[in-house]
């Protein structure tokens, strides 16, 4: 658990996209963005108050994040004096690079000496246990795609942004680096060791009040022959009520497959849906999440209404056009 | 991978039962099984010769394996003495208990002053690579079930018993700790970190000649909810062209999990089948192998018959009555 709220650590980003775990903390819990920290030459901008360190110590801030990824995943050795000085400043680090804070040995000394915590979100840090299959009570909803990267971290994020605004009691679950450093906690099920993947999703969907929804984010596909382990782990372990079918409509193959094509929707639907049922009996689709920030506005919209007919269930892009088809089709569960 | 031949110490076991690795290791690779080292009290009995640790040296054994489960995976400590001393003797070791070797502190001190290996199969020893799902040469068998524990080691290991005695090319490949002590070689899949599952499978079922048969070890079930994203990267990553569905026809319900009924033969077969065409679109269900050993002799056969004629497919119980069916089938492909 990341404590917050967090200063935004910029470094010298290229450009707005290296940036994009700042900017999904910003978007999502803009409650934890107090601030962001740019060096020089830094090409990216959350439009947050620049702070000093001690600004942002004054202003509560408890933990620096690095929202940014520079090439090869490293820690750069110009981020390094920041980086030791908010440690001395008394702030944890936390981070999602591929290169660990905890394996750079001048990080690890001053973590050390100042007693901060360094956060490798790419690392579990709990013994997780081995899945039991118990029900659980409270309601859970999963995204499941037809690919990678197709936006079931955004369609989760925005399910909980639209079911809050409703009154309605909600929680995201994270299962990757983002939604750790996003929401400040959450299962890096990637790194996960095989045993224990479908344990660490129950453990992170525990029982709930039965009105409340946990709205958890996927990983993979059942498609993605790379990651399908991963994917069938969180249908598995997460037992969920609802599935939410994502799609991207203009990607020419699976994700770094180039000899494997997208599965159609309805391929996703039937076959997540009978392995759901494993688990839950009562699990339904509740609807589809179409990621279409490469097609025009009208387009997007022709496709969506597309995807409802043939399909018969409510279709949206919940990030351009609102969940709240998603979330009524959820309600009625 | 472990060197071969072995000295198999069953240790102290309270009686054969505890000795099923050492079992497996004389059943299957006879060639391995040099001799047996027995301590005081030991109430196991591989019917192999009785060696010193001289002996053993002496007929060119390279490897003591651990053949024996103690209660709660431990290193006994009336082992280490031997242990120790087969250290010295210049031989490895090798186990798959829980506890591991290199975490004994005396152990870890003698094989380093030795230079011998500590070989714990329950853990990885390869940077395995992310699947990349490119179709490989040679064929591939996969065992999968409708539980944990129904016999799919044993299915794949007679498989490639009777293949290797009509002159056909066949390996087993090993993914569990029995099934790599036995063979010496392998992949431990439910210790592998989730990403990398399917490529860890990929690692170990390389691209061949076009005749020669992978008889790939299943793990766990796609219907148990515990263990079933282990199944699926072993489905993605071993790349089938066959499938034997593994069945034990007395079971309850599913392994640990009281709440939770087993599949019929019917929904492993389409379940699997359909997530295998994922990755290879030819793949078929070559037979059924029923792990018979709880039932009479005229009841084993008379089931074996109704499942073949429901599903009109050939089924044997490989271990009891031979796999000559299932090669039958295989070689056809």
């Amino acid at each position: 658990m990341i404590e917050t709220p967090y200063l935004l650590f910029l470094g010298d980003a290229p450009d707005q996209l290296a940036a994009k775990v700042a900017q999904g903390i910003k978007d999502w819990r803009p409650e934890f963005a107090i601030g962001q920290f740019r060096m020089e030459g830094c090409k990216a901008d959350m439009g947050l108050p620049d702070l000093t360190l001690a600004e942002a110590r004054a202003k509560g801030v408890k933990t620096l994040v690095i929202g940014v990824a520079n090439r090869g995943g490293v820690i750069s050795p110009a981020w390094k004096k920041v980086l030791i000085a908010a440690l001395e400043e008394g702030f944890d680090l936390a981070s999602g690079l591929h290169n660990l804070l905890r394996d750079e040995e001048d990080l690890a000394a001053v973590a050390r000496a100042t007693g901060r915590a360094l956060h490798d979100v790419r690392v579990p840090e709990v013994d997780y246990p081995i899945a039991n299959g118990k029900k659980r009570t409270g309601k859970r909803m999963l995204a499941v795609g037809t690919d990678c990267s197709v936006g079931k971290m955004y369609t989760a994020l925005c399910v909980e942004k639209e079911m809050r605004a409703r009154g309605l009691k909600a929680t995201f679950r994270a299962t990757g680096q983002t939604g750790i450093l996003i929401t400040g906690d959450g299962v890096p099920l990637d790194a996960v060791v095989a045993d224990f993947m479908a344990g660490s999703v129950e453990w992170l969907t525990p029982d709930n009040d039965a009105g409340h929804w946990d709205l958890i984010e996927g990983q993979g596909s059942l498609f993605h022959v790379s990651y399908s382990g991963v994917t069938l782990a969180l249908i598995h372990g997460g037992q969920p009520d609802a599935l939410v079918v994502c799609h991207e409509p203009t990607r020419p193959h699976m994700r770094g497959l180039p000899d494997y094509a997208l599965p159609t929707l309805e391929q996703v639907r039937d076959t997540a849906l009978a392995l759901a049922r494993v688990v839950n009996p009562a699990c339904v689709v509740a609807g589809y999440a179409i990621n279409t920030q490469h097609l025009p506005q009208e387009e997007a919209q022709a496709l969506l209404a597309d995807v409802e007919a043939r399909l018969g269930l409510p279709a949206t892009d919940p990030f351009r056009f609102g969940a709240a088809k998603l979330v009524d089709a959820l309600a009625a569960i």
